[in-house]
């Protein structure tokens, strides 16, 4: 049977029977009239899978959509930009409800079906009236060609949308996965996801809905890194409403976990590429750990490392940096075994500087996007991180929220 | 008895027993006249002990030097800026015996008494012979005077040299403690410790001073950091050469312990004033963690957090990051019970903010010097950390070598 995967348009709608809209209801204190209320509508009941930030401070929407996820059925997620309702108490998760049952009455379906992610400003109470006032106007501006405005509603620093969407086909069977997703701030690999909603018109159940999304988020929004700070808000939803007639099964488990896998990296791309204040984007991989799990603790202590991050933001390969930081990662090293590529060009081979080897390496670290290979010749494990440098931007734009 | 400890002049001299020398002999390849050769010598055979970084990537000179350590006995420290000579391979390690050799010889002592540090670049072959021949001339301008010229050879990117000496007074019996440290750059608590000589002329059996030294290093130069990179060549030696009279005993243990203790959090406070780029330190507590552990992993996760560093740099409290970074620690918290205080001022109680806080809050973070406690309610452990802010400057900096 011939399998095809293509990337197409439309975003969090191109799945059939999905909706979505976008307005300004005024959530942000200062001025501004950029939309900050979404809401994405499937138009028949559908699955869900979710995943969620692992910090033990979970914003009020994560306990609440948390909760919602027990019962497997959604019909559709509210989201809001400006405000992240977390460290907000017993008053946030009773304004997160007034959202969500807001949003299940004007659209006339049980508030558990309802899910909800919030993003922006932490420990201030959501303007919670502004926003139910404003959901019955934003139900009537539900619409198929509305994703990129639901993708620019839920931007925070963002300064792009981010949308992806592909259709999967097998034989003459056709569905569809695509999503929205915002990042910029407080990226970090450990199950940071910020906000992502990916929908699909396959069939599913819950139950097998929810390992398969685990497993594409932790081959891609969790393998992306900015500042290595973990958000109390970050979460990923896929509904899938059925709507193409095609059901997972044995035969298109394998498409279907392709296609999700390449939506979910086209959007860990994007908000790597939109991290606040980078200058350049670095797809670090580290291969020939004892495994999996020691290769990413030498990922993420080469990713994280703030001297590191300063030397790609100067352009300067800093082979020694690199070591360094192998070294008192948690992956058991030899030093003397240790080989650094930037990209095809070999800087350091058994943990020896290679001869001449810096020019070449200094001008692949001038570009905007590169590969850094590090092998250490211990085993098989392998795990690649997407990471970027730290600027001096990065540190104007945090100076203060 | 009366026990007394007083601060004196003299740095790593103030001991009896010991002189220091500096001179320039031309370690960078940059054009400098600033000394980077130093040498401390015992003028009768001392005792020692050591702490060395826990990085797997250990430089030449920080192996020669543990090797050196079983012996037990030292009579000189030989120590230069500008090169690490770390990842240098064998040649590394032959040019490291070559400067330990060089000063035996000048100095008419054993080798495996002569201990070295060297600080600097990573990845470059010292030129030796540079060194070496300079060692006789070094050795000619031994002097007590010279412990400041020696704390200024060692320093990097340093801006002032680190010395700090205590006298100790049980009845009428005196002893000194003083040393020499340089800082920085890749600071950071795990056993990071950067280059320090200290002496004292108490006497001591080596396998007593060990676990002396060990707990001084661990409850002052492992409590800091400024960027959480623990470099390759993290070095405290410390030597005791009897010369007061005074043999460690039962009765002065404390008393020893505590004037060491006061010379290691001294010299580590200066390197942390003086950690680079930085525009503010921080006095980070946290206490009511359920161990000691969880409290260091709580108050690393919030010394560490790049959003919050840059949010000390702008003068911004910004309990949100603080409380984000204590829910994603390794720490077990409790967010509804999580206090935060700048100072005196309750800035979060019970994981809500304190109405009415954030102006005087906003005032002591614009302090070049502040404390922050952490309550987290959960049981006895506490852990005190000294942590900085990340400037534009500290980006700049760093952006090569």
């Amino acid at each position: 049977m011939s399998e095809a995967l293509q990337k197409i348009p439309g975003g969090v709608c191109a799945a059939e029977g999905y909706r979505a809209a976008a307005l300004h209801c005024g959530v942000k204190r200062v001025r501004s009239t950029k939309d900050d209320l979404a809401l994405v509508v499937s138009d028949q009941p559908a699955t869900v899978a979710g995943t969620f930030t692992t910090n033990q401070v979970k914003a009020a929407p994560v306990l609440l959509s948390q909760a919602h996820l027990r019962g497997g059925r959604a019909r559709a997620v509210v989201l809001n930009s400006g405000n992240a309702n977390a460290c907000t108490g017993p008053e946030g998760m009773a304004n997160a409800r007034a959202m969500v049952e807001a949003a299940a009455k004007a659209l006339g379906v049980p508030a558990g079906e309802v899910f909800i992610g919030s993003t922006g400003r932490i420990g201030v109470q959501l303007p919670v009236a502004k926003i139910t006032d404003a959901i019955p106007k934003l139900v009537g501006k539900l619409s198929r060609a509305r994703s990129r405005a639901a993708a620019v509603a839920i931007m925070t620093s963002d300064t792009h949308p981010k949308q992806s969407a592909y259709a999967a086909t097998a034989g003459k069977k056709t569905f569809r996965v695509g999503g929205i997703a915002k990042g910029a701030g407080m990226i970090n690999p450990q199950m940071a996801t910020m906000l992502s909603v990916i929908t699909t018109d396959l069939a599913a159940p819950a139950k097998a809905l929810q390992p398969i999304l685990r497993e594409a988020v932790e081959s891609s929004f969790n393998r992306i890194t900015v500042d290595g700070d973990t958000s109390t808000n970050d979460t990923v939803l896929l509904l899938a409403n059925g709507a193409s007639g095609v059901t997972l099964d044995d035969r298109n488990t394998e498409l279907f976990e392709s296609a999700l896998r390449a939506v979910c990296l086209d959007l860990a791309r994007q908000i790597v590429h939109d991290g606040e204040g980078i200058s350049r984007v670095i797809e670090l991989t580290v291969r020939g750990a004892r495994s999996e799990r020691d290769a990413a603790h030498a990922a993420k202590a080469v990713g994280n490392s703030i001297l590191l991050k300063c030397a790609w933001a100067g352009a300067d390969p800093n082979w020694g940096r690199i070591v360094d930081a192998l070294g008192y990662s948690a992956a058991k090293i030899h030093p003397d075994k240790v080989d650094v590529y930037y990209e095809d060009i070999a800087l350091v081979l058994g943990g020896q500087p290679v001869e001449g080897s810096e020019a070449p390496a200094r001008r692949i670290a001038a570009k905007k996007d590169f590969r850094i290979t590090v092998d250490l010749h211990r085993g098989p494990g392998e795990y690649t991180l997407l990471t970027t440098d730290l600027t001096e931007e990065y540190v104007r734009l945090n100076l203060s929220e």
